[in-house]
C-alpha cells in the first residue's frame, strides 16, 4: 500500500518540516568546502571529494583500473599535478600559477617541462575575449596536449617579446577511475537512480551544487528510514561519476544494478537563482518524467520542460539505445544557458543556500511522488460508495472550500481507481495537486474504499 | 442496413416535420402540470408526477422497499408530509409555511413539533442573502436534521426575541421509493438509455424539462414506430428515478437491462434559453459522444462541449468504474451555472415552450445518428465506381451547388466504407453534415455499391 | 546498406550538379512539342505523344481494346477526329475550327453534320462569361453529344439571326485506350509509381508539364543507373495514361504490378511559378508522405501539405479503398487554384523552364529519401560510442558550426538507430535536415557504428 507506507508518511511530515534555509545553508558550506579541491575525471581529487562526501553519508567507493575496457570506451590513466605554472624569464615572475586558481591548468595537461617564446606558447593558452576576467574552463582528456587557461586581461598583459618557462609536473599513468554511490535499500530491487557528475573542478553551480543536493537527498532519506524503521518502497541509489567515461563505466560493470533502474534523474546545477528546468527522457512520458511534471506545475512557478535531445549531461549514457533508462535531467538553470558557465565565474557568489534549499525541497517532493504513485481498485465501483457513513463526506479537511476540493478529490479517486489509472493519472486529469489527491487516496483506503493492485 | 430501415427513414420525415412551437407548447404545459406537485426521492409526490408521465406514455412503475441494499447504499425511509410550519407566537402568524411554496421545507426534514425562540429556530433556516428575494433549495437525505427554506428578505422580517411553533407533520418511515420506465423494444437488446431525475420539487428546469423532453421522446418514438409497423434499430429504455439513489437502485436491480446499454444520456435543465451543452462519457470518444458532437457542430449554433468529471447528475453513476456506461449528459445550461438554479427562481417564466421543442428536436437528432450509423463496405472498391452510368453523377439533389455536395459525399462515402470507418467518422474527416454522408450513403446502398458489415 | 548504395550516392552527386536551368529549358522544349497535339483520353494524339515521350525514354506502350471491363467500368470507344468546324451559312465564314485550337471541339464529341439556327447551336457552346477571351476546356467522355468551346467575345461576335453549318468529322468506335509506362527495374520488386495522366490537350501546365518533368525524372534516373551500373533500391514506374479510365485501367490489368506498389506520387501541374503542394495519401503518414513532408520542410520555402480528399486526379484511384496504394500528388498550384486553370491561357507563357527545373530537382530529393531512408541499428548501444577515436568528433564537415552540426547529427543517428526509426524518424526529431542525418548515418556506417536490418 505505497501511499500508506511508514516511510511516505514520514516524507510528508519532512516536507512539512523542511527549513529550506537552514538546510540550504548546510549545503553552501558544503560547496564551499569542496570548492577549491583540484578534481578531474581521475585523481586524487576525485577521491578527496568522494571522501568529504563519505562524512556526510555511508558510501562505497569504487576503484577501476586505467585500461579497463567499459563498452565502446577504455578507462583513461589516471592524472594527478603536482604544481603546474609559467614563469616569465626576464623577470622570474610566475605569469600563471595553478596554485592561484584551479582552472588555470587545462584539465589532463600531459607534464612537460619547456622554455618557449611567446608565439608558441600563445598557441597552448585559452582565453575568453568576450568575457575578459574570467578564466575558462577547458579539457583535453583523450587527446594527449597541455594547456594554460587565463582571463583574457591577463593574456594582454603577458611579454609578447619574451620566453617562458612552463612546467607541468605531474603523472599521467597507470592509475584508477575512481566513483562512488550512497545506496538505500528499499522494499523493492527496483532502483531511483540519482546521477551526479563530480568531475567538474572549482565550478559551484556546475557541478558542485548537485554533489551537495543529492549528498543530502540521501542523507535526508537514509534519517527519515531509520527515524520511521521503514524501508522506501524504491532502493535509491545516488551514483558520483565523473562525466561520459563515469556513467560508461557504471553502466558496464554494475550492469546487474543498471538494470533495476526503473525512475531516475541526473541533477546539476541546482544552487543558481533560475526557475527549475527539467529535461525529458527518450520517451517522454515516462513516470520520472510525469512526476516532474506534476510536481513542478503543482508548485505553479515558471519552469520549464524540454524534450530529450542526446546531447548534455550523463542522460546521455542512461538513455542509450542499448539501455534506455528512464533517466531525465532536473536542474536550474540548464547548462551553457548561463554565461558563467564553464568559466571561473560560477564561483561562490553564483549559487545561494537558499536555491540549493529549495532544489532539495523539490527533489524530496518527487520522492514522495514515486514512493506514493500507484494503480489502484475501487472496492465499491458499481455507482458511487455512500461518503457520508463513512463521514467522508464534507468531513475533512479544514474550511468549506477545502472540504469541497477534498471532496471532489475523493470522487476523482474513486472514479479513476479502475486499476488502469494511478494516482499521478488522477492528479492530471482532474487538475487537482498530487498531495490533494494522494490525502484522498489515503482517506479511502483508510475506509476500505481502495484496495492495491 | 440501418440506414435503409423503415424506421430510420421515417424519422427522417418526423424531424422534418416536427412543429416546434407546438411540440414545445404542449411539454411547456406538461411542465406546468407537474410544477406544485411536491415531489421528492421518495414518497406520494413522485408517485403522482409518474402517475401524469403514464398517462402521456405506458410506464412501469417500480416499487422497492425501504432498507433494499443496493451496491453500497440502502434505500431509505419513505417521506411523506402532510403539512409543516412555523408559527410566530405572539402574533399567531404561520410565518413560514410549506402550503405556500414548496420549497419552504427542507426536504426529507424529520417530523417534529416544538417551540423555541428564535435563535434557535434561526439555526435551522436557510437563506440565500445574495439573492434575497429567492427561497433556496435544501435537503437532509442521509442525515436526520429538519430545516425550513425561506426568502432572505422573509428571514430578515422575523421577530428577533420572538417564540416560534414549529409544526412537521408527516412520516420518515418504512415505505419504498418509486422509479419508472417507458421501454420502446428494438430490433436489439442493445439499449440507449435516457436517464432523469425525478426528485426534484418545484422547480421547473432542473428538471422538470428533462421529465417533459424525455417523455415527448419516448411518445414520439413510440408513435414512429407504431405508424411504420417497424422497431427500431436499438431498445429505448426512459429511466425516470430520484438522484444518486434511483440511478444506483436501477443499476443494482436493473443489472441485466444495464448491462445492455450501448449509448446513453442524462437529460436535464431543457427549458432555459441557454446553447447546448454536453459533457462527454468517461472515455470521450465513444459512439454518443461522437453522434452528439456531430449533431450540435452540424446546427452551427454555439454549443459547448466539456470532459466529463466525477460530480454532476446520474452519469456520475453510470461512468463509475464498475459500470462504465456509456452514458453523457445533454442539457442546455448546466447545473449550478444559471443563477436561479435551486432556488424558487427557477419557475415557470425561466423554461419556455420553444426552448423545450427545440431541446426535442436536437434528441431526436441525435436518435437518427444512433439508428443509422454503420460501417459499411464498399462493393467496387478497386477504384471509383462509375457513378454516371448508375445515374449518381451529378443526378441527385437539387440545384448544382448541392449536386457537387452530394457528389463530394459519395466519393467521401465510397472511399471511407472499408469495414472500418462508419458515418460518423465520414462526416467527421469530409467536414460534411452528417445528413448529407447519410442521403449519400442510402443512395449508394440502392445501387448496390454498399453492403453492411 | 541503402544509405552507402552505389546508386545513392552518385543521386546525391547529381543533385549536386544539376543545372536546373538548362534541363528547365530541355523539358520547356519537351513541353512546347507536345503542346499542338490533339489528345483524348483515346486516339492518336495519344499515341503521337507517347510516340514523342519514346524518343526520350525506353517506353512500353499498351493497347487495351474498347470493351474490355476494367473493375467497374468498361474501356470506351476510340475517337479520332479528322476535322471539325462551325461554317455561317450567309457569309461562308468557319466561324469555329478546332484547326485553330484544339479546345475548340469538345471532348469526345460525336461525329455528326448538321444545319442549325444559331437558337439551336447555341446550346450546343461553352465560353467563360468571366474569362471572356478564353476558350474553355470541356469532355463528355461517357455521354454521347458533341460542342464546341469558344471565347466569349467570339461568342458574342455571332450572328444572332444566323444559319450555321456544323461539321464534325472523325470516328468513335472500337479501338483501343493506349497507355504506356518507362521501367526502370530495382533491387527490389517494391516499387515508386510516379503516374501522369497523358489525356489533356493542348493545356501546357496541366499536363504536359507533369509529362515533361516524369519523362526527364525517368531519364535521369536511367542515365545514373548506367553510369554507376547499379540497380536502384526501388523499382521505378513511370506510367502514362488517360485521366481516371486510365488509372482504373492500369490496377485492373497491372495488378501484379499494382500490388509492388510501395510508395508513389501523381505528378501535375508543375511548370507554373507557385510554390510546392502536396497532396497526402489517403492514410496521410505513410513513408511517401513523411520524405516529401521532409524534403519540402529542409528547403525552407513556402509550401503546402494538405489533407487526402477522395477528388482531384488519379490518386483517387490509387487510394480507393480495394487498393489504398499509398500515392500522392506533387504539383506546384494545384488544379482548379488558378485562374488559367482548364482554359486556353493554360498555354506556353504560363509554365517556365525554370519551375521546371525546380520541379524536377524536388522529386529527384524525393527519390534520394525513398532510396536512403532506412532504419539502422547502433552497434556500440550501451553509452555513446568513442567517436573521438575514430576521428568523428568534430572531425568531420567544415566550419565549427558545420562540425557541432555535424556532431549532433551523429549523436541523434546513434541514439535513434535502435532498430524501431528509420532516419526521416531522426530528422523530424531532431529537427535537423535530412541531409544532414543523411551525412552522419553513411559515416557512422563506414566507421561500423551501424549496422542495417
Amino acid at each position: 500500500m505505497p501511499v500508506a507506507a511508514p516511510f511516505a508518511r514520514e516524507l510528508d511530515r519532512v516536507l512539512r518540516g523542511l527549513d529550506v534555509e537552514t538546510v540550504g545553508d548546510e549545503m553552501y558550506d558544503f560547496v564551499s568546502e569542496l570548492y577549491p579541491i583540484q578534481r578531474s575525471i581521475t585523481g586524487d581529487g576525485v577521491r578527496e571529494t568522494l571522501r568529504r562526501v563519505g562524512e556526510k553519508i555511508a558510501l562505497d567507493v569504487h576503484e577501476v583500473p586505467t585500461g579497463t575496457q567499459v563498452a565502446d570506451w577504455t578507462v583513461p590513466e589516471e592524472w594527478n599535478i603536482r604544481e603546474a605554472y609559467v614563469v616569465h624569464r626576464a623577470s622570474g615572475q610566475r605569469v600563471i600559477d595553478v596554485a592561484d586558481h584551479n582552472l588555470h591548468l587545462m584539465g589532463y595537461s600531459m607534464p612537460i617541462e619547456c622554455i618557449l617564446p611567446f608565439s608558441s606558447l600563445e598557441r597552448q593558452l585559452h582565453t575568453l575575449p568576450d568575457r575578459p576576467r574570467a578564466i575558462p574552463y577547458r579539457t583535453s582528456y583523450y587527446k594527449k596536449q597541455w594547456g594554460f587557461c587565463l582571463t583574457h586581461e591577463q593574456f594582454e598583459r603577458l611579454d609578447r617579446n619574451g620566453l617562458y618557462h612552463v612546467v607541468i609536473d605531474g603523472e599521467l599513468d597507470n592509475g584508477h577511475l575512481t566513483w562512488a554511490e550512497a545506496v538505500l535499500p528499499g522494499e523493492q530491487a527496483e532502483t531511483v537512480l540519482i546521477s551526479v557528475h563530480s568531475c567538474h573542478p572549482r565550478l559551484a553551480n556546475d557541478n558542485l551544487s548537485g554533489i551537495a543536493v543529492a549528498t543530502y537527498l540521501a542523507r535526508t532519506l537514509d534519517h527519515l528510514a531509520a527515524t520511521v524503521g521503514d524501508r522506501p518502497r524504491y532502493t535509491y541509489r545516488v551514483v558520483y561519476a565523473p562525466g561520459t567515461i563515469g556513467a560508461i563505466t557504471w553502466l558496464a560493470t554494475q550492469s546487474n544494478h543498471a538494470r533495476n533502474v526503473v525512475h531516475g534523474l541526473v541533477v546539476a546545477n541546482l544552487g543558481d537563482g533560475g526557475g527549475f528546468h527539467y529535461k525529458n527522457t527518450f520517451a517522454g512520458d515516462t513516470e520520472i518524467d510525469r512526476a516532474v511534471a506534476q510536481v513542478l506545475a503543482d508548485r505553479g512557478l515558471p519552469h520549464e520542460i524540454e524534450p530529450f535531445v542526446p546531447f548534455g549531461y550523463d542522460e546521455r549514457q542512461y538513455n542509450s539505445p542499448g539501455w534506455r533508462l528512464p533517466v531525465g535531467v532536473f536542474s536550474r538553470t540548464p547548462w551553457g544557458r548561463y554565461p558563467e558557465y564553464h568559466t571561473s565565474d560560477d564561483n561562490l557568489d553564483l549559487v545561494r543556500g537558499e536555491h540549493l534549499g529549495t532544489s532539495l525541497h523539490r527533489l524530496l517532493e518527487i520522492v514522495r511522488v514515486l514512493e506514493t504513485n500507484h494503480r489502484y481498485r475501487n472496492t465499491a465501483p458499481y455507482g458511487e460508495p455512500q461518503l457520508g457513513r463513512r463521514g467522508l463526506y464534507r468531513a475533512i479537511g479544514g474550511g468549506d472550500d477545502d472540504a469541497r476540493q477534498t471532496e471532489l478529490a475523493l470522487l476523482w479517486v474513486l472514479n479513476m481507481s479502475d486499476g488502469k489509472h494511478d494516482l499521478l493519472d488522477i492528479a492530471k486529469r482532474s487538475g487537482m495537486p498530487y498531495t490533494t489527491i494522494l490525502k484522498a487516496a489515503r482517506a479511502l483506503l483508510d475506509a476500505d474504499l481502495l484496495s492495491a493492485m
